[in-house]
């Protein structure tokens, strides 16, 4: 949900192109984002033959520029180029301090256009300038007033006012205040004591020429800091750092996540809530504010400073390449075996005086106690998440016996759905920022609930906000549509009901089983995705059709949803994930000989009841038979006789594991479905229309 | 799910073709349950000439004669007067004595044809006829057994083993006893010993002339007796009456369900799972067969008699026909006024010293306590009994403070999901037969829930079944797609929520508010059905589209649901509802300029949130503008112009009630959206493609 970026160089010459690719590659990193329209905002000089120590001295003439542009960052990149080249801005010009700030948008408020586009402008001059993710609940209000003092407004978006009221609010003070100037901190803290929602949020301003101010509040925001004089750091890399000395050469970066900022630096500062983060000379201050005290209180006045350190990226650039792979989403699938193993590292163990096979879940031991005491568990996710969490419902219900509930968690939120101090509510995410999960976070804390986070962004909000968690180590995931995040989560899941389950003798053999399985999973997930010519065939079969059902149940019906998911998102054909067992309650009508239905009827309780063979998946066959259905079935190697009868449906074979696992074999078919029905329509897989990764925004 | 039906007319005379009307008539009453396909059986004479009184005494050379066809009922009966007027059989013929079975049919198991329809048959011959609604899990090992044995199966149903198993045993027995010759009953409770799955049968037999058995076992089936000689029935028509008389003249039918009987008597006997009954020569004989014990007993033991009482029907005939409309699911979504007040008769109350607002559920008072004590409320559904509680989830779990669980009532089975005796299960069902939800009954009771029914059909199996209840009072549902059983379901449980709420002083502002709302409903109910014709034209502009998507939050998640399932189910288009809060993690990707959207965002507290315009759902609609969505808003009258800013969407305006009753509000002009693209796009309102009323089987 949009991707926001500053490049800030200080004490170190760079050229305008350097710069400007600087940014450029930011966005592109950040592209997954959002990608329906991009803008930067650099400086000009007025003066273009005036030399660097001169141009510190005339700062105030520099000029902030503007460009933006609709559509994918390459769009934004040709129009910035034909635009200089236009205009005999000089590219070679070198800046020894400067400040640029970048954004690449998923809308929300206004069409995808130039207008609509960040930065966002104060007005004709470009005295203030801002790049916002998230959005600003209260911007009519705000707008209205600004309106009301002759501000004329040239958007749609939520983002304008915020621009506009900071060049309110520095007008005013300077009215007011005489030849005694406000700060650049002041005016930006007066602006936050207004807004309602969620944002994160850079500023830049003609009237304070090389300096930057960040804060956020519920969006994700990250400092990265490049020190250049490498010899005169003598840490090691991996030791949190204090923020750097002020005159030392250096570069600082400002983005939305991880991803932009690590092919610079490793060493960053996830910025929190309520702070405000001033980069001035070359010094980084960071000062609280308090959103529910400051926001009452005498205006300009100054929130107190805090001290922070800084961490250490555990993160290589090769994960944020695409490799080999055309695309990200293709690499991601492709990597699952890998990304399932890592996910287990360490944490399938042998215990105990007989060597019982068991895990180990270091972040949750000491709580495994009170989970199990719980009156329920209640599942939170959105989207992929929840599919994930659904998925490993079953398992976990069968190993613990307490009732799981699910909850999406806008739902829990519209509802405002009971949640007791005696519930373990079990939050998960990829990113660690879906701004409705991190909602429901606060909800169920609030509420006295134990939360636990199941996140792969380590550092996330999530991660930090709950009482314990499980990270899932799939790697970085840039690809719009989550594929490995999914299968390992599943797979964290299925542990932790290894875990909460006990050690009772009973379940033993059945505990024993699934992880023998686990351990056996990357294999057969490699197994799996052998089937990738085999279903780029069947994709071509489909690449017409408007619309597709995918039937499933039990461990399953988490397998219908999600796949159908992947379909909607990437190749934008109306597929929709169907319990089985609903089937005759209404969906059913739509079945003809045209249009195409998944039926996943791998072998498990469901495929076979009563140990009889018309079980009750089966039986789901036969009636889609009977109605003529065009079938394409999954099922479990060996068993294609069992589930078409006389080859009069097409059949995908997939190996059988341990039935609570088998959630994580069956998707990978429709990953690879998902994905090839997309390239093959000519649509962009990384960058579905309309959407964007991580949604930071309720 | 299939109907099953028959006729039997004892010492009174009846020309062959009253017979074959009153077996049609049975047919085109049970017609919604299945129209694929159907079939009769009735008895031909050898010879065409005899004499009444030597008819009887040559019985066995009456020979069975089976009429069957594609399609619905008025293609089956063109064809048999067409084929009776090919072979010159005598539509005069009297008969005293006869029995006729009838079936139509929803195909399972084989393709709508001719050889797959109903009666089925033991061979040529006719030797055994069935007549079968439910589903044989176990039949593929029967048949195969009976080919052994020599068998030819002509049909791909599961149900042809059974008459063919029939005349297995009759022949077996026949060998081994020599002359002593074996009864229908033995036959059939034979027969029973071997069967799966869950069924309904209706037994005729060349061997026993002029009998009939039905047994059942899951599906529904009733008893329904007409005495002709009425001066001797001096008892009143509301006492409930013993089994009559053997030797007066009188009328006996089965029938699956009360509309097919009501226009001859309203004498019926509800059949118990297990019981067979036995009709000869004019007497009535009731024998249980306890599945579990007697299957593994000797062979052809004869199970114990039981004692019946008959009751009376609650239900006229006029209930059953569609008076001025043109279709029965038009006839109901315009009753709906009327049949929410039924079901709120006698249930509003003010009670205790200061006349408080509040409600009255006889058949609950007695286990509020224990409801309010519960650890979780499970609501337990399938398709739109599922829907309702979800709509009425948010009102209960506000008014309760105890969380409230869904569950898709196979789901529930599939996962064999944690019930405990805490937990209160409350079973929602319009016929009380769904196979899935009586399931999920029994696996509740089973584990010690307290079990709550809210159903339609008086005496239904699960409202025998359930622990307590409550009737929703909706008069009979004929439309195949549920309409005002799914918004008097909706009332009942607004009720409950108010009924277990209990008299919080905190709650009482709120509690009297949905009181008066509820009294307003009717009226309101009333207002919205006025928009029928603006309806019908913006049918009239999506009858081409293949898709729909209506999106939903808080109280009207359910709305987005139904309305959705609506329109897949008659208009046979790919609609799918979808949790507005969901959007952004997928949906959004197949928004276009083409693909139509219903976005309900009547007043609530999702619509207006922090007091501010910039809603949670109007946030919604600016993104679906910002991407250029083709819009259909449904919102509070006088709201135009907040959800749908310089008129670029098209509007829905509905009245606005207490926000959680508004579901009932909401789901009025979807259906009639359904309804209406149903009629114009050409197909069969009442009879929806591929679907049946009551889902009978799992």
């Amino acid at each position: 949900m949009c991707g926001i970026f500053a490049y800030l160089n200080f004490n170190v010459h760079r050229e305008r192109r350097y710069i400007l690719e600087v940014l450029f590659n930011g966005l592109r990193r950040l592209e997954y984002r959002g990608y329906d329209s991009s803008g930067v905002c650099i400086d000009s000089s007025d003066l273009a033959s005036i030399s660097v120590d001169q141009s510190i001295i005339h700062s105030n003439s520099l000029r902030p520029l503007v460009f933006r542009q609709e559509g994918n960052i390459e769009k934004l990149v040709k129009s910035v180029y034909e635009e200089v080249s236009a205009t005999d801005l000089n590219l070679e010009e070198l800046f020894p301090i400067h400040a640029g700030i970048a954004h690449t948008r998923w809308a929300t408020h206004g069409e995808p256009a130039p207008r609509n586009s960040h930065p966002q402008s104060s007005g004709p001059g470009n005295e203030f300038l801002v790049v916002h993710n998230g959005v600003v609940t209260n911007y009519e209000v705000l707008k209205e007033t600004l309106v009301r003092h002759g501000f004329t407004f040239e958007s749609e978006t939520d983002t304008e006012v915020i621009p506009k009221l900071a060049k309110f609010v520095f007008d005013k003070a300077n009215e007011e205040g005489g030849d005694q100037s406000v700060t650049f901190t002041q005016v930006v803290i007066e602006v936050m004591r207004h807004l309602e929602g969620a944002y994160a949020l850079i500023f830049k301003s003609r009237h304070y020429p090389n300096e930057l101010i960040a804060c956020k509040r519920g969006s994700p925001l990250i400092l990265g800091v490049r020190e250049l004089n490498e010899h005169l750091n003598n840490e090691p890399l991996y030791d949190p750092k204090f923020l750097p000395n002020a005159n030392e050469p250096k570069e600082l970066f400002f983005s939305s996540d991880a991803n932009a900022v690590v092919e610079h630096t490793k060493k960053v500062l996830v910025i929190e809530d309520g702070e405000v983060v001033h980069i001035k000379d070359g010094g980084v201050t960071i000062l609280r504010f308090d959103h529910g005290k400051d926001k009452h209180s005498g205006s300009l006045t100054r929130p107190a400073s805090v001290q922070r350190a800084l961490s250490v990226l555990d993160m290589e650039v090769a994960q944020i390449n695409k490799g080999n792979f055309e695309h990200y989403m293709q690499k991601e699938i492709h990597e699952q075996p890998e990304s399932l193993r890592t996910t287990m590292r360490g944490r399938l163990i042998r215990e105990g005086s007989c060597k019982a096979k068991s895990v180990l879940l270091g972040g949750l031991k000491d709580h495994l106690k009170t989970i199990r005491r719980s009156r329920r568990i209640v599942f939170i996710g959105c989207g992929t998440s929840y599919n994930a969490a659904l998925a490993a419902r079953p398992i976990l219900e069968e190993l613990s016996g307490v009732p799981v509930t699910m909850e999406v968690a806008s739902d829990l939120l519209d509802r405002q759905g009971p949640i007791y101090r005696e519930d373990t509510a079990v939050f998960v995410s990829q990113s660690g920022e879906t701004a409705d999960t991190l909602h429901a976070l606060h909800y169920a804390r609030e509420n006295g609930a134990l939360c636990v986070g199941i996140i792969n962004t380590v550092g996330s909000a999530i991660s930090r906000n709950t009482h314990c968690g499980v990270h899932i180590n799939a790697g970085c995931e840039i690809g719009v549509a989550s594929t490995k995040a999914y299968t390992s989560q599943i797979v964290v899941m299925a542990m932790l009901a290894l875990a909460i389950g006990g050690d009772t003798i009973s379940n033993q053999a059945r505990r024993e089983a699934i992880v023998d399985g686990l351990v056996d999973l990357p294999n057969k997930v490699r197994e799996v995705l052998k089937l990738d010519e085999e279903i780029k065939d069947l994709a071509k079969l489909l690449i017409a059709e408007q619309s597709l059902l995918v039937f499933g149940r039990g461990y399953n019906y988490a397998t219908a949803l999600e796949g159908a998911l992947k379909v909607k998102e990437v190749a934008l054909m109306h597929s929709e994930g169907i319990i089985a067992g609903e089937m005759k309650h209404g969906p059913l009508a739509l079945v003809d000989e045209n249009l195409p239905i998944v039926v996943i009827a791998t072998h498990d309780a469901c495929f076979r009841h009563f140990g009889i063979p018309d079980s009750k998946q089966q039986s789901v066959i036969q009636q889609l038979h009977a109605r003529k259905g065009r079938l394409i079935v999954m099922c479990s190697k060996g068993e294609e006789s069992l589930v078409c009868p006389g080859g009069s449906c097409r059949v995908i074979e997939v190996p059988q594991v341990e039935d609570c696992l088998q959630p994580v074999i069956n998707i990978v078919p429709l990953q690879l479905l998902a994905y090839h029905l997309t390239v093959l329509r000519g649509y962009n897989v990384d960058q579905p229309r309309n959407l964007a990764k991580s949604v930071t925004t309720q």
